[in-house]
């Protein structure tokens, strides 16, 4: 069992490796399957081997997941982990839904499985630390972008309501075009034709030009703080394996 | 009286706690309200509830205001406060012209209550601090991007005038043009279709590229500055809290 | 002449800053009138007033610049420093031409009067040196920029050639879409419509994604490095002024 | 033969840096040559003249890489480099295909001499620094960049596609709208008309906005670290300097 978790966790030996790339290949493959299978236009042949590829991915990630289960050192806190929970997300609906009528629901379920790829992922950790630094930040920035969206959309609805009701109908539907154009998106399926409204938005994406780039900044600074924790960590590190190896 | 300011301020206590949720819901249903009041097919009986959510919100805000006024330690101070003013603008409307015809004026003055969330943000000094600091930075900015954004449209309007005279009219028209492409917005209502045009846009945006990156670093380096001056009175402060506490 | 000199350059006494801001209204008045003189529905007596406006600011900017120049320590170095070239441009060819047809390249020149405005400004000499600072990268990320534009008008022409010869009928109408796509602005007057180039762009855009970035990166550790150049002889000037009171 | 090196790798002789612009010129000529190539309304005359700039080009390419391998110290190690591949791509094609019919595929690898011109840049060592340090952030970027753009993808499928079935008919059809959606391009030629929809992008996009800020954010740390690396060295080299003078 131990030498299980060995292979299953620690990514140094031979096999694991090879387990590892198994993995990548069969969550690469399960999302292509679901890709293709959305195209219109698919003989029923194309849609069986779909079928019949999905259904092995199934079963390998359902193998895993048991082999996980009977390896980890806590199995209560393996369950409920958050790559413990979407590994059974990923697998359980379709034991439970099995030759039943509901299949919509599992195709979102089964994309928790891209996040897979993160776990193996070391830089994930520096991302986290980045956005726990960040968190207050980011939630100030988000409440404020937000509050910019509404009253833009509240603006946009005085100037152009009367000009165009059918785009600028309420502020939900000013809410929109005030999204796409803060984000300088700018589809261009709702745009202000009167005066009023084009200087409003001319002055807004002065303000909001700025507005864009705080995220940015905040984002910098913060994964340079983590890689500096990162960092003192690794010193303290190596000096703790040379004590651990005396 | 200061057991009621200690209610209303500090937020360290039970019920001050539940007051400031309290508040929050309120300025979030007085939003909501207003937002649904503007959607088109809207039944009597939904404009009459409306209507009486308004009403109730009112209220509740006066009741804020004057526990607010009632509990200040300076009560002139307060009223001169930016909230004090953001506060009154948000009832005083109402009953200066209860019963009486202009509404549209008042919906535009609720608006403010947003910002009341910001007031209990400690993040919202940090921001605060650093536009001070990059104010002349941002004024010359605002300057430069205003400056381009007209000689943009001079530029465009020399090229674009005889070939879509009702797009680029004049330079005024032109500024629409210049604001939307050099934010990249770009709705793709107005764009230049001669050759001379295009090539002066090519330039333009290559140009201006880089131009609109430059807030982003502005205020990166200047929240890092405002984060250090903090860890510098956070430092401070605990100090001054223990000779406090002796 | 010197108390001339100091009236004119110091903008510490009231005289100065009087005249600081006269010359600053006289900008604006001139470039408000400009604008509007190219609205398309103006009245002859409209034209005639913008006509006299105009003819005013000329007057008062080459007095302006003849007292400049009566003033400068060494006038031709006042002659030959940008500014000094700008103000002459500003004025020279009106009475170059005056009596004379061709108004409309003169209307170009007069726009040179804008960067007057950043003559009083200090952080300009900011902006100069963060410049100088990145003068080779910002070469180099221009290169790199253009290159790359030119690569995706050249892969955008091989896709799309054939499914829009209007549209992609060259490389220089390739380029077009290729800048527009790049710096993300999309109109939508061109895009891909083959799956081809449809897949080209994509793998274009999240790469192009990280070249869009870099400028922001430069610009600010560039105006970092040049505020603390800034810091370093602001401490020193004071020491030499001290010493020059003495 | 050393002399020949002399000339060809340093450019500090004067004889070097002739060569050095001659080649850039016929890389620039060779350039617009292929460009004007692709004009659609061409007279035979200007093909003709075109062909013949091509050859020259090609000719004096072909010299330039002979001199080149000839002054080589390792001819292995130059044959086996980037810019040895590069050089001998750019014009062995042509030797191998002479008189025959294809001649499309040479066009995209003679593109690969605009590298050439980074050949003699010292700033591009600093960006593939920059890059190698990033080599592990970069890579997981991409992943998320890509994941999120997949996921995009999914969500809109699954609320626009029976409200738009042209437009969005399957994954890999809304892959292009998530990808020109995320990056702010919005052409405009698929948008969400679903309540559903926009709801979606609307929160895709705010959080969208920030995921884009990340890369500038870790180019400009890069690009800082780079630097500092880079003066270390500088301030090794002098002292080697003197050493070797001694």
């Amino acid at each position: 069992r131990i030498q299980l978790r060995d292979i299953l966790e620690n990514s140094t030996t031979r096999m694991s490796k090879i387990i590892y790339w198994v993995i990548h290949c069969l969550i690469i493959t399960a999302l292509v399957s679901f890709t293709v299978h959305t195209l219109p236009e698919l003989s029923p042949t194309a849609k069986q081997i779909l079928y019949l590829v999905d259904l092995a991915c199934l079963c390998l990630f359902s193998v895993e997941y048991l082999l996980r289960l009977f390896a980890a050192e806590n199995r209560f806190r393996f369950v409920c982990s958050f790559f413990g929970i979407v590994d059974l997300l990923a697998i359980l609906p379709y034991f439970l839904t099995l030759g039943l009528f509901d299949m919509r629901v599992l195709r979102l379920l089964r994309l928790l499985q891209l996040f897979k790829v993160a776990r193996y992922n070391k830089v994930f950790k520096r991302y986290y630390r980045a956005c726990l630094l960040l968190r207050v930040d980011l939630a100030f920035f988000l409440a404020v972008a937000l509050i910019t969206v509404y009253l833009a959309a509240v603006g946009i609805y005085h100037f152009e309501n009367l000009a165009q009701p059918d785009k600028f109908g309420s502020i939900f539907q000013s809410l929109w075009w005030s999204v796409v154009t803060l984000t300088t998106v700018g589809y261009g399926d709702v745009f202000p034709i009167t005066t009023g409204g084009k200087v409003f938005t001319f002055v807004l994406l002065i303000i909001g030009l700025g507005l864009v780039s705080v995220p940015a900044g905040l984002v910098a600074s913060a994964l340079g703080e983590a890689r500096e924790i990162e960092k003192v960590e690794e010193k303290g590190k190596p000096e703790y394996g040379e004590t651990h190896e005396q």
